[in-house]
């Protein structure tokens, strides 16, 4: 298959995404059958694009890069979507077309990436977003939406960049239930409670991880615990079928006082770990997001820098840990292709199992 | 699909598995359109039988644990399998015909395990084994048999028990290469360090992990290293297309003496694992397995008791880690009900493939 793609957001994550198809092009057409082109780009600052007959977009990246503009914005992100849908009829009835959603996470609603997944649905294509916001705010009612537009919805890259989570318990753990988890979620604030037991000021760490590009565009989203709350909500939504917001997830970040309790706990052979956990006591489902000081021998207090684990807790397997050791743009962006191949996998049964219905009915005719 | 099973060796493992399958019965028809009957079980010790008609499991497991015999044996294990095989001639062509094989390891030549699996791929039956020695001793020739049997050959309890190791690379990772891993993957040995750490002696040790079943029948293959051995060749040989053998792994095992070696590192603030280690240089693969002293903030390091991890190097996501936190009888049948699973959802795809064939020569035919 050949996909066509529309990129909602073209920041860090899109342009290393474009970069990662082209350069894993042909494995992953080889192996996997998997080839696709940039058909439309919108971009909140740097204008927008749209052409049936493809878009280079690793030279556009460049040139976004250099801070040049593409072409000046005529629709609204959500309008894009539609627009660009309705141009691209025959690859969304082909199934074909895929709607990357790339934005930054409004924390306060999901807002628009919500609307722009709604918009790609309704308008025959998949959707696969790195946004938390759709899984966090929305999760069951898109999950519908697209299981009645006969598309999918994937994101992948919400929680722990390309390591595979929801991959991981659909694919690989059929008829386990998963019962709760617990696990360090965000490398922003892990980093500085690592740095600042080794001594380092919370200003100074802070100011590390917005340089290296690591931290939210809005910090407060990594310290107050909201990135955390989002990717609680997102895995508990999806793999627990709770029904939460980042909102409704109870939540403390972390503060400059948190140096003080990092060190001492430090001195005590302890850690102070943002931990967030979802725990299932019959049918209520509860979240939190907060410090806690932890043993040294927990697998979650070993986690240095900016590493991440979820440890899961089934009904069947015991406990199982996944723990990403290291993080980076290449793994969000991988996460983006990880779900297209997905989506090609997925391709292939429903297209075979639409042409067994049209040649059921072929015979039919032929005969009567 | 109801698959027909034929159960070579009905140890804890395959019992536990048929319990299992009856156990999950509903959500496994109902999610994952599964549903399975014995129609045949072999054994070393407790004769064999076939019956298309089929066979109640779960009452001849129980019969097995009073210790009654089934019926005597009048066919060798691999005969029967043959045998099995032409009489579910209906079920195989339809590709519902599996055999489960759950000998217990042989650490010679991996026999007669391998002959199962090619006798069951040669009758047409898809083969899923919980046996080390089929992956660890012949994994390029069995997998080339399957392909071209086009059948399956999978064997995800082969190691970490139901954590899905294989099943996680081969689905969840696409266009990633694993370009080494290290790993502790033998639940006795870790057992005994962690129990000598804390000044148990050896054979306290092993006595308690052979009285509770989770040391193998003959326990030198887990204290030599044979069964990390052979667990080290399997992985090495699926993921990184290496061509070991068991007896081709560096292996060094522990001895009474370990437990002097383990006091004195953990005197000194660290921990002695039994580390398997598998390493790529350009196409030179070198696999090891020995005792190592390590700091106590390795991941490794912190699996206390009998858990499990393995840290996979890749080339796109860096490190990921998988931990095992427990392990028991149900993880390794699980892991047998995992892999029927992936069976299920493939023949989806063949049969849809095969019916689309069909039709298409059936209206060729209907117009000439």
């Amino acid at each position: 298959v050949t996909f066509d793609l529309v990129l909602v957001g073209f920041g860090n994550v899109a342009r290393r995404f474009v970069g990662l198809l082209h350069e894993r092009r042909t494995i992953l057409e080889r192996d996997h059958q998997v080839s696709a082109r940039v058909v439309g780009i919108v971009t909140r600052r740097h204008g927008q694009m749209f052409s049936l007959k493809g878009i280079d977009a690793v030279a556009v990246a460049r040139r976004v890069e250099r801070g040049e503009s593409i072409q000046p914005p005529a629709l609204s992100s959500v309008e894009f979507v539609r627009d660009a849908a309705r141009r691209s009829a025959t690859a969304a009835h082909e199934r074909r077309l895929v709607v990357v959603e790339t934005t930054t996470l409004d924390i306060a609603r999901g807002e628009p990436a919500i609307a722009h997944v709604r918009a790609a649905l309704s308008g025959g294509a998949h959707v696969i977003t790195a946004n938390k916001g759709p899984a966090a705010f929305a999760y069951h009612a898109l999950a519908r939406e697209a299981n009645r537009a006969n598309r999918r919805f994937l994101f992948e890259g919400a929680v722990m960049d390309g390591i595979p989570i929801f991959n991981l318990v659909r694919e690989t753990l059929p008829a386990v239930a998963i019962t709760g988890f617990r696990g360090v979620v965000n490398s922003t604030t892990n980093f500085m409670l690592t740095a600042m037991e080794q001594g380092r000021s919370f200003e100074d760490a802070l100011a590390e991880m917005q340089a290296r590009g690591i931290a939210e565009a809005d910090p407060t989203l990594d310290i107050d615990g909201w990135d955390a709350a989002a990717k609680t909500a997102a895995l508990a939504n999806v793999l627990l079928g709770a029904r939460l917001t980042p909102r409704t997830v109870k939540r403390q970040g972390i503060t400059p006082d948190s140096r003080r309790q990092a060190l001492e706990a430090r001195a005590a052979g302890r850690r102070v770990k943002l931990v967030a956990r979802v725990d299932r006591d019959g049918r209520r489902i509860t979240a939190s997001v907060a410090p806690e000081s932890l043993p040294e021998n927990d697998l979650l207090a070993g986690l240095e820098g900016q590493q991440n684990a979820i440890i899961f807790r089934t009904d069947l397997l015991d406990e199982i840990a996944v723990v990403q050791r290291g993080g980076s743009l290449t793994q969000t962006a991988y996460a983006l292709v990880s779900d297209l191949v997905t989506i090609a996998r997925e391709n292939v049964v429903s297209r075979a199992v639409a042409v067994r219905r049209k040649t059921t009915r072929a015979i039919r005719r032929s005969r009567s």
